[in-house]
C-alpha cells in the first residue's frame, strides 16, 4: 500500500492519527499542497480530484476520501475498533462523523477556502476551479461558532464523544477543533465539558501523529 | 422502531429505497416540511437538528443522518448486502459515496436553497436561520452541472456504480439524479452509460418507494 499525505493538512491528518492509533504503518509520499503539487499531472494520474489523503491498495486500488480509508483500515485491522462494534454504536458514531463532517469541517472549509488571499479561485477542492464568495465565508464562520458551542452538549460528561471508548468520532472532532484555529476560532471559554475532552484526546500520543 | 419521513424529500427517500431494497418495514410517521412541522417543539423533541429522516430505535436511541440510519439497517439486516462485502468493496463504495454527497448532493441543494423564494432565510438545514447567498446558487448549479456530467465515466460500461451489483451507492446517485431535477438539470444528452444505468435502478421497483 502507499499513503498519499500532506503534513500541515487537516484531512490527511484524520488518516494519521487514526493509523496512529491502530499501529498501522504504511509507506508515505508528501505532496506539497502549498506550491500546488495536487493540480500537476503527475498527482492528478494519481488521484483525478486533487485531493489528499489517498490510500492506493496493493491490488491498484485508489480510495480518495478519508471515509473510505477509514472504512478499509477498519475492516482489515479491526484491532482496536475505531468505529463501535455493535450496530447501535456503528449507527452513533456514523451520526455524530456525519454532524462533525457536515457542521463542523465543511462550515471551517468554507470559511477559509472564501477569504483567505492564497486560495483565490480555489475556494472548492478539486481540479475545477470556483471563486470565492465573501457571504459564503462570513457564514461558514458563524456555523463553525455554531458547531464549536455545540460540542460542549455533543459530549456531555461522557469521556469520549459517543460514550466510553475512544472512537473515529473524537479524532475527527478534535482534528476539527485544531482546523478551526485556521479561522481563529476555539472552543468557547465555558465549554467545560468539551475542553476537559479536548485537552484527554489532544494528549493522547496519536494526536502527534 | 419508528421511521420519520417526508414523503417528497429526497434524504428520506434514500432511506425508503434502501429499506425496499432489502425488504424491511418499519412504522414511519410523515413530517410536513412543507409547512414546517420540523421546526416545531414537537419535532425538535424527536430530533432537534429538525431534519428528516429519523430513525427511533426500540431503545430509545435517535438515529438523524441517512448515513447513521443505512449503517444501522446493513448491520442489522445483513441480507442482501447493500454496503458490500469484502473490505475494498466497502471502502469503494464509501468513496463513491463521499463523492455523490459532496459534489452531488450537496452542490444542488446549495443551489435549490440559496435560490427558491420559499426557502428564504432557509439556506442551510437545522434549527438556525442563514440567509440566502444567490451567487452560492449559481456556484452550487455549476457544480451539480459538474458532477452529472461525471457520472458517465463513473459508471462506464459497469452494470452498477461500483461493479456487478447494485449497492447503496446507486440509490444515492439515482437520487441525487431526480433531485437534480428540482432545479431543472438533467444527465447529459450524450452520457450513453450514465443514462443507461439510471433507466436500469429506477426501473427497480424499489425505486418508488
Amino acid at each position: 500500500m502507499k499513503f498519499y499525505d500532506c503534513k500541515p493538512a487537516p484531512s490527511p491528518r484524520r488518516v494519521r492519527v487514526f493509523m496512529a492509533e491502530k499501529g498501522i504503518e504504511i509507506p508515505t509520499v508528501q505532496v506539497d499542497l502549498r506550491n500546488g503539487e495536487h493540480l500537476k499531472p503527475e498527482f492528478r494520474a494519481i488521484n483525478p480530484h486533487c485531493t489528499v489523503p489517498v490510500l492506493v491498495l496493493d491490488d491498484g486500488t485508489r480510495l480518495v476520501s478519508t471515509a473510505a480509508i477509514w472504512r478499509y483500515l477498519e475492516e482489515t485491522r479491526a484491532d482496536p475498533p475505531l468505529m463501535g462494534t455493535t450496530a447501535t454504536e456503528k449507527a452513533v458514531i456514523a451520526d455524530t462523523q456525519w454532524r462533525i463532517e457536515a457542521e463542523g469541517f465543511m462550515a471551517i472549509a468554507e470559511a477559509l477556502r472564501n477569504s483567505t488571499p492564497g486560495m483565490k479561485d480555489r475556494a472548492v477542492t478539486g481540479p475545477v476551479n470556483y471563486a470565492q464568495i465573501p457571504e459564503l465565508a462570513a457564514r461558514g464562520r458563524q456555523r463553525a461558532e455554531v458547531f464549536l458551542g455545540r460540542l460542549d452538549e455533543m459530549v456531555g460528561t461522557k469521556p469520549f464523544l459517543c460514550g466510553d471508548r475512544y472512537t473515529v468520532a473524537d479524532i475527527d472532532a478534535m482534528i476539527a477543533v485544531d482546523f478551526a484555529k485556521w479561522i481563529k476560532l476555539e472552543l468557547p471559554a465555558g465549554a467545560a465539558n468539551a475542553r476537559r475532552w479536548y485537552a484527554s484526546v489532544a494528549s493522547r500520543p496519536s494526536a502527534r501523529a
